[in-house]
C-alpha cells in the first residue's frame, strides 16, 4: 500500500501535527468534535519533507491522492470545481507543525476562472462580490505562485481609483472591478508570458507548490531560526472550502481568543467585522467591534460562539484563539489554535486551569514555556508607551534601561559617581570593563553575540544588554556612535530593551516587574516535581540574595576573578603578575587575601546553610594587564608599582597567547603558581570559620577548573586539604573538592576523576568550545551561516549540542556514575539557564544545574517540565 | 609472607629488569648462566618507589631482609665486614629498568674504615693500595652521600702535590696517602659536623639511600624525560663484593664489547688497562690497549674472556657490553648489558644475527630502536670532525647543514637565487617564511619547541632545523644575532646539527648518509610482518619522490595551503580575499588553477598508482595577509591590486580572532566559499585526467578538513561529486572523499561520519590540542614543568597521549568500524612518524599512519614491530 499523503479532515486529529501541521490537525480535530468547519483536506508535511529531497519533484502518487481529496470534497460540499450552479472555491493555506503567523503564504478564492466568476456573481446575486473575489485571487495567485511583486497591482488599482476619483477599495463598483480583473489579467500575461490559468486543477497544483516553496522563504527561515524550529519538519497545506463573510450585511468575520491573552482573565475576548474578509481585519481600515457585540447583532450566532468557546476549552484543555466567519448568518470556524499569550496570562491562565479542574497540576506546569518567565524577571518599558527604534541588536540580556551615553568604564564610573544612571556603550566589553559593566544600568555593544562576553556578563549580572548591534559605527576615542547618520554622543541619553534588542533615543518609562501571587504558586508546583537542584551563578552576595530569593538552592559558580577586577584589589594583583619570585608573589597575595576573605564571608552569609562552589583563579593573567598598546595604563601602573615600564610591557608581551583559550589559564596556573590557590583557600576556609561564630553555616565546595588530567586534582586537592589542616578547619567545615568537565579530556577520563573528586560541574561553554572547535569570540562569521543551513540545528552556545557535546556529556554522567554513583554532577556554563538544555541534563541524570539569578525561576520550571514528561514517557 | 626486598644474585633472572634493574637482573643471569660474577645481591625497585610514596621513609622489613642478604653475602665469600683478617668491601651502584648512564650514584670501597684499611694494607700487601681505595671512598662517600663537593677533597690532594712536587695521582706515596686519609675525614667533619661513619652496615645504609636519592637528581630526571623513560619506574640497588684491578701488575680492568659497537662488525672489540680501577679507564689519564693484547699478557684470560663474548651471546642473544676486572690473574664479570651501538651497527648486528641463525627474523626486527634510523637519513658532520659548539637548541629536525646567515624569507631566497647556501635564522617561523624556508639548507630559531612551526615544516620537508635556541638574542632588523658574546652577522657561516641542536661558528664538513644493504634487507623484513599502510606527508613532487624510494605506499597528507605562498601565486590569493563578491573571488581563484592543475599533475606523476589524500585548504586566511604592523607589505599589496591599503587593514582586522585555532578555517571555509574548493577538486580532477593520458593512474582521496558535523561533510562531498561529474571524472577517475577527524566532535560522532565518509585521517595535532585544551604554540610555558612533574608521562605532542586522546581514538576507530568495517583509517599528524605512536596505532585496529618522507623507514619498521609485538601477545 502506498503512503497516505492527503488526509480529508475528518481523517485527521489533533495528535498529528507533525504529520498535519497544527492548522491541519486542529482542523480535523475540530471537524470530529462537531464544530462547523467547511469542508477540506490537508496533504501532509511528508510531501513537502519529499519535495525538498527530491529537487521540487513530487511522487506520481500526489495528484491521484488529491484528485480523489477534490471529488470527496465535492460530494461533501455539494458544489464543484467548475460548475456552472455551484461552483467550488478552496483557499490553500500553509500550515507547519510549529505555528509560524504570517511567514509562509495563502491563497484565497481559488477556482475562479472568467466563467466562474460570472456564475458566483449570478448564484450569490452580489456580482461586485463575486468580481472584487476574483480580482484578489488574481493577485494573490500572482503574487504567490508567480512572483508578480504585488505593488504592480496595487498601482493599477490606484490608477483605477484616481481616474473615477475614489479612495477607498471598497468604492469600487462591479464595473470598475471588471475592468480591473482585464487589467490584472494582462499584467499577469505581460509579467509571465502565460495567460492567468483558468482550470482550477491547475490553479490548485500551482498554488499548493507555491506554499511548499514559501517554506523555504528568507523570512520562514529567519523565523524558525529565531524560534528554534528545526528547517526538515516542512509544512502541510490545507485546501478547504471558501466561506465568505463579505458575502453582505449579514456576514462578517471575526478573531477570538477563549480567554484574555494580556491578562489571562477567563473572559471571552475577541473582535469581529461585519461584511469583511479575514485580511480587512488584518488591514486595520474599519475598526472592528468587541465580540459581546454580536450579542445584539446576530445573538444566535453568539450563543453558538459562546458554546463553541467553551467545547474548545473542554477539547483542548488550553486557551485558543480561533478564527470564525459569518456567511449569511451561518457560523463558520476556519481556525483554532493554542492561543499566544504574555507570560502574565500564561501563569494565570494555567493555575486558574487546574483550579477550574481543566487541568491536572502536571500541564498547569507544563502549559508555560519557561523561557517566556524572563519576561516576568525585568524591568520592562512601559507597554503603553509608544517609541522609534533607532536600530535593533541582538536582545542579549533581558529587561529595559534608560541613560546617558559613554564610552568606557572608568567614565561609566565616573559618572555614576556623579549620580548620573548611564548605559556603557562599547564596540565590544572585555574584563577590564566589568567594573564599568557594574555601574551601568545597561551595556550596548557593537560587536559580538548573544554569547559574548558583554552579553554573558551582563546576563550573570541581571544587568540589561543588547549586543552585536552592527548598525553602529563606534568611535569609541571620539566618545560617539553613529547609527543611520544620528550621531550619539557622550551624555545623550538613550533606552535598551534587551527583550528585543531595540535601541531608542531619548527616554523610555520603564516599569518595575509585578510577580503576581499566581506565578508564586505555579513556582511552588513546579518544586512538586522536580528532580535537580537548581543552583545559581553568582560572584557578590548582592547577586546570591537575589537568587535565593528566587529560589537558588546553592551556588554552582563563585568565579574569583572578577574580584579580582576591584579597583583597590587590581593593583595587588598586578604586583603579584609582575613578581620575579615566589616570596614577592606570597607578598602581594597576602594583599589580597583580606579581600577574598571578606567576598567570601558575604556569600556564605547569604548562602548559610546551601552549598557554595567556588572556582578558583581562571583566566589567564595577561587579562589583568593593560593592553600592550594601552600606553597610559602601563605607565600608571610602572609609577604605582615601581616598575620600569619596559618591564611590564616584556611581562605583557611573555603572557601573550596566539589562542588564550588553550593556553596557560585554570588549574595549570595553581599548577605553576600554587601560591595562588593557596591563598585563595586560605580566604575561604578564613571566611567560613569567621561566618561560623555567627552561627551561619558555611558549606565551601572547592572547584578546580580546566582539570584535563587526574595528577592536577591530586595535586591541587591535596593543597586544599593541607590548608584545611592548617587553618583548622577539618572536621569543623564541611567542605568538598570538584572539579570542572570543560576540556575534552576530562570528561574522557570521567571514571578516572570520578575516584578522586567529590563533585564534578560541567562547564558547557568551555567544552562546547573545545567539543566543535569552535572559539565563542570568533565563531559568529562561520556560525550564523552554519545555523542557517541547518548544520547545526541550534547555536551550540545557546543549547547544548546534544548530538556532540551532549553524547560526550552523557559518556562522562555515565562513567563517572559507575566509579562514584553518589557523585554530584552539575552545570555551570550559560547552558544552566536554556530550558532545553536543563532538560537533556535531567535526562542523562545530572545532580544539578546553575545559572544566573534572573534564570533560577526558568530552570526550576524547566526542571519540573523535564522531570513530569520523563514520568509520562515512563507511563508510556 | 612479607613482600621479598632483597634478591641476592642467584635468586633473580634476566626477566626481572622491572623490579631487579638492568643491572640487576644481568648480574642474576650471569650468575645463574656460571660466569665468574662476584657475590652479591639486588634491593628492588620497589624499595625505592616505596621510599618515594612515603616520604623517605623505607619499610622496618627492609633493613632485616638486607642484614639477611650481608650474612648470605659474608658466608659465600668467606669475607665479612670489619673482619680482622677477610674484610668485606662492597660496591654500590644504582640499577633502573632502563639504561641511564652515568646519570645516577655509584659508591665502591664500602667496608672500609680506620681499622679495615690496616687489614687491606697487611692482607693485600699493597699498603699503598689499601689507603689509596679509603681515601676514593671517602671523597665518593662524601660526595654522594653528603654532598660535599668533590672539588673540596681534589684541592686537598692537588695541595698534597704541590707540596711534595708531584703530578700525577699515581706518584701519591703511602705515606702521603694516609696524611690525605686524614685530611678527607677532618674535611668531611668540618663540612658535616659529625665523623666519617666506621660501621660498615651504617655505611651502607646510607650509601643505598643516596642511590635511591639520585633517582631524582637534575640530570636524572632531564635524562629520563629526553629518553622517555618514566619518572616512577625507580632504581634497584645492587650491593657486590668489590674485586681490584688494581691489586698490582697481575692485576687490571676493562670493557669490552662482542662486537664492534660503532659499525656492527663480527668482531672481539674492547680495552683494558693494567693496575687499574675502572674509573682511571673513564678518566682516560693512561692509554688503554686493545683487548687482544691480552692474548700475549694473559692468555689465560683472553681465553676465558673469548669463551665468555660468545656465551653472553647466546645467552643475550645481543651484543653485549660487559666490564670485567682482573684481580691477581683471576677474572671477574662486573657487569653486562645490551651494548649501545649505532644505527648503522644495530641494523648490521640484527642482520647477521638472524644469519648466524641466533635469533629469529622478528627479533632481528625487534632488535633496531626504529627512531635510531633517522641516523641513517640525513647528511651528517663527519663524525671525525671535532668542533666547538657555540650554544644547543633543541634537536627539531635532523640532519646537518652549512650555509651562510640571512634573517628573512626573502633574503633566503635572493641569496640562493645569487647561488649561495643559506641557513634561515629567525625568532621563530611563520607561514610566510615557507618559500624562504625551502630555499635554506638550514633553519635556527630562538623560540619554539619541537613542534613549533619551524620544527614541524622543516621535519616536513626533511631539512635540518634547530629551534627554541634560547640563548640567542636576535636582532632580525640589524639582520644580526648575538649568543654569549658572539655576533653572527648576515653572510656569516655558520654549521647546524639538526641531530644534536649543536650549533656552531664556521664550516664543519658533512658526508651523505650510506645506507647499507643491510637496511634494505631489514626493511624488506619489516614489510614482511607489517600491517599497516605506511604512507607520507608531502605537499611537492620532490618530497613525494623521496618518500616512494622509502618505501611510501601512498600520501596521506598534501597540504595545499603551502601551495597558495608561492611566489606566483600569493598575490592572486590575496585577490581572492579581498573580493568583496562571490564574481570576483571566482576570477582571482581562476588565476591559481592552473597553477594547482600542475601540482597535482607532478603529484600523481609520481605517485603512479598510488593513492594521494590531498586536504582542501585549511588555515585561517589571514595567514594569507601580512601582519597589520607590516605597512611596507599592505603598500605593496595595494599598488599591486588596486584596493586602498585602509581596506586591506580593514580586511586583515576582520579576519583577525582571539583564538585561531578554533576560528574560520578548515571546511568552515569551504562552506562559507565553496567557490575555494570548487577551483581545488576542479584542479584535482583536471590534474588526474591530464596524466591518465600518459598512462599515469591518480588515486586521489578527496579529504575534508576540520569536520565536526556530518552535515558538513554531506554538503561538501556532494561539491565534490557533482564537479567530477562535469569534468567527466566520473567512472574513469578511481577517486575517493573522505573527512579529517581532528576535532573532538568528529571523534565523537565517528559512527555517524562513517556512514558517508569514504575515509578517515586523524589529525592529532589539533585533537591533541582541542581534547587537551592545549595550543601548540602558547603550552611551553607550563607543558615542560607538566612533563616533570609527571602530569603527562610524555609531550603529548611528540607521542599520542594514550590516556586522553588515545581513549577518543579507539572509540572513533571502535564506532566508525561496526557501522562500516573496511574504512579506511589513518593518520597524518606529526605523530604518525613517532614509533611509540605508531604502534598504538596499529593496536587500536587503524588502517595506515603517515609521516615526513624520512620518517617512513622509522614507521615502517615500528608498524612491523607492532605487528609482532602483537602476535606475540597473542601467542601468550
Amino acid at each position: 500500500m502506498s503512503e497516505k499523503l492527503v488526509y480529508m479532515f475528518e481523517e485527521g486529529n489533533k495528535t498529528m501535527k507533525m504529520l498535519l501541521g497544527g492548522k491541519g490537525a486542529n482542523l480535523a480535530d475540530m471537524t470530529n468534535i462537531g464544530l462547523p468547519v467547511p469542508y477540506g483536506f490537508t496533504i501532509t508535511t511528508d510531501v513537502c519533507k519529499n519535495y525538498y529531497g527530491n529537487g521540487g519533484e513530487h511522487s506520481p502518487e500526489l495528484d491521484i491522492q488529491m484528485m480523489n481529496a477534490i471529488k470527496k470534497l465535492e460530494s461533501k460540499t455539494g458544489k464543484k470545481f467548475n460548475d456552472s450552479k455551484k461552483p467550488l472555491l478552496v483557499s490553500v493555506r500553509s500550515g507547519a507543525p510549529a505555528s509560524m503567523p504570517g511567514m509562509m503564504d495563502t491563497i484565497l478564492n481559488l477556482g475562479l476562472n472568467d466563467i466562474v466568476v460570472e456564475t458566483l456573481a449570478k448564484e450569490s446575486n452580489n456580482p461586485r462580490f463575486a468580481f472584487d473575489s476574483y480580482r484578489r485571487f488574481i493577485t494573490m495567485f500572482g503574487d504567490v505562485v508567480m512572483n508578480i511583486t504585488r505593488i504592480k497591482f496595487e498601482d493599477l488599482m490606484d490608477e483605477i481609483k484616481t481616474i473615477n476619483k475614489i479612495k477607498l477599495d471598497t468604492e469600487l463598483d462591479v464595473e470598475m472591478l471588471k475592468e480591473l480583473v482585464l487589467k490584472f489579467k494582462s499584467l499577469y500575461k505581460k509579467e509571465t508570458g502565460e495567460d492567468f490559468p483558468q482550470d482550477p486543477i491547475e490553479q490548485l497544483k500551482r498554488a499548493r507548490d507555491a506554499v511548499f516553496k514559501s517554506w523555504m522563504n528568507d523570512r520562514a527561515i529567519i523565523y524558525r531560526r529565531l524560534n528554534n524550529v528545526p528547517n526538515d519538519w516542512g509544512t502541510a497545506v490545507n485546501v478547504q472550502e471558501m466561506v465568505f463573510g463579505n458575502m453582505g450585511e449579514d456576514s462578517g468575520t471575526g478573531v477570538a481568543f477563549t480567554r484574555n491573552p494580556s491578562n489571562g482573565e477567563n473572559k471571552f475576548y475577541g473582535e469581529f467585522l461585519m461584511n469583511a474578509q479575514g485580511e480587512d481585519v488584518v488591514a486595520g481600515i474599519r475598526t472592528p467591534k468587541h465580540v459581546e457585540e454580536l450579542k445584539k447583532i446576530f445573538p444566535k450566532v453568539y450563543d453558538e460562539l459562546v458554546e463553541i468557546r467553551s467545547k474548545l476549552e473542554s477539547a483542548y484543555k488550553d486557551m485558543q484563539d480561533f478564527e470564525f466567519t459569518i456567511e449569511h448568518e451561518k457560523l463558520y470556524m476556519l481556525q483554532t489554535r493554542n492561543g499566544k499569550r504574555t507570560a502574565t496570562a500564561a501563569v494565570k491562565i494555567a493555575v486558574d486551569m487546574f483550579e477550574e479542574k481543566l487541568i491536572s497540576k502536571e500541564d498547569a506546569v507544563l502549559r508555560i514555556e519557561p523561557s517566556t518567565l524572563d519576561q516576568l524577571l525585568h524591568k520592562q518599558f512601559d507597554p503603553k508607551f509608544k517609541y522609534d527604534v533607532l536600530t535593533e541588536g541582538l536582545p542579549a540580556s533581558p529587561g529595559a534601561a534608560v541613560g546617558k551615553v559613554v564610552f568606557n568604564a572608568l567614565d561609566a564610573k565616573m559618572w555614576v559617581e556623579k549620580g548620573e544612571k548611564v548605559i556603557l556603550v562599547r564596540l565590544e566589553t572585555s574584563p577590564e570593563d566589568i567594573e564599568g559593566m557594574h555601574s551601568a544600568v545597561g551595556i550596548l555593544t557593537a560587536r559580538g553575540g548573544m554569547t559574548s562576553h558583554a552579553a554573558v556578563v551582563a546576563r550573570g549580572m541581571g544587568k540589561c544588554c543588547v549586543s552585536g548591534c552592527d548598525e553602529i559605527t563606534m568611535d569609541e576615542k571620539g566618545k560617539k556612535f553613529t547609527c543611520k547618520g544620528t550621531v550619539v554622543k557622550e551624555g545623550d541619553i538613550i533606552s535598551l530593551n534587551g527583550s528585543t534588542g531595540h535601541v531608542i533615543i531619548g527616554s523610555v518609562p520603564v516599569v518595575e516587574p509585578t510577580l503576581s501571587g499566581d506565578f508564586a504558586t505555579l513556582m511552588k508546583w513546579a518544586d512538586e516535581f522536580r528532580l535537580l537542584k537548581i543552583r545559581t551563578n553568582a560572584d557578590t552576595p548582592k547577586d546570591a540574595k537575589i537568587a535565593r530569593d528566587f529560589g537558588a538552592e546553592g551556588i554552582g559558580l563563585v568565579r574569583t576573578e572578577h574580584m579580582f577586577f576591584d579597583s583597590n584589589r587590581i593593583k595587588a594583583v598586578r604586583e603579584m603578575i609582575l613578581s620575579k619570585n615566589v616570596e614577592d608573589r606570597k607578598k602581594a597575595l597576602a594583599k589580597i587575601e583580606p579581600f577574598q576573605v571578606e567576598d567570601f564571608e558575604g556569600i556564605f552569609s547569604v548562602m548559610d546553610g546551601l552549598p557554595v562552589i567556588i572556582r578558583m583563579l581562571d583566566p589567564p593573567l595577561h587579562e589583568f594587564l593593560p593592553k600592550i598598546e594601552q600606553e597610559k595604563e602601563i605607565q600608571e601602573i610602572s609609577k604605582e608599582l615601581g616598575y620600569d615600564s619596559k618591564e611590564i610591557i616584556e611581562k605583557i608581551e611573555s603572557l601573550h597567547e596566539f589562542n588564550p583559550m588553550l593556553g596557560f589559564r585554570g588549574c595549570r596556573l595553581a599548577i605553576i603558581y600554587p601560591e595562588i590557590m593557596e591563598m585563595q583557600i586560605r580566604a575561604i576556609f578564613t571566611a567560613a570559620m569567621n561566618v561560623s561564630k555567627n552561627k551561619i553555616k558555611a558549606l565551601p565546595e572547592i572547584e578546580i577548573p580546566l582539570v584535563g588530567n587526574v595528577k592536577e586534582y591530586e595535586i591541587l586537592s591535596k593543597i586544599v586539604h593541607r590548608i584545611a589542616l592548617e587553618k583548622g578547619a577539618k572536621g569543623k567545615i564541611h567542605y568538598k573538592v570538584g572539579t570542572m568537565i570543560e576540556v575534552p579530556r576530562a570528561a574522557l577520563i570521567a571514571g578516572i576523576l570520578a575516584e578522586k573528586a567529590e563533585f564534578m560541574s560541567f562547564g558547557t561553554n568551555d567544552l562546547t568550545q573545545m567539543t566543535c572547535g569552535f572559539s565563542r569570540d570568533d565563531a559568529a562569521k562561520f556560525l550564523a551561516p552554519y545555523v542557517e543551513k541547518g548544520i547545526y540545528a541550534m547555536d551550540p552556545f545557546q543549547s547544548i549540542d546534544q548530538e556532540g557535546v551532549g553524547l560526550l556529556m552523557k559518556q562522562t554522567v555515565k562513567s563517572a556514575r559507575e566509579i562514584n554513583p553518589e557523585i554530584d554532577i552539575g552545570i555551570c556554563g550559560e547552558h544552566g539557564g536554556d530550558p532545553t538544555s536543563v532538560e537533556f541534563c535531567h535526562n542523562i541524570g545530572m545532580s544539578n544545574v546553575s545559572c544566573s539569578p534572573y534564570r533560577v525561576p526558568i530552570a526550576r520550571l524547566a526542571a519540573a517540565q523535564a522531570a513530569i514528561k520523563n514520568n509520562r514517557k515512563k507511563d508510556d
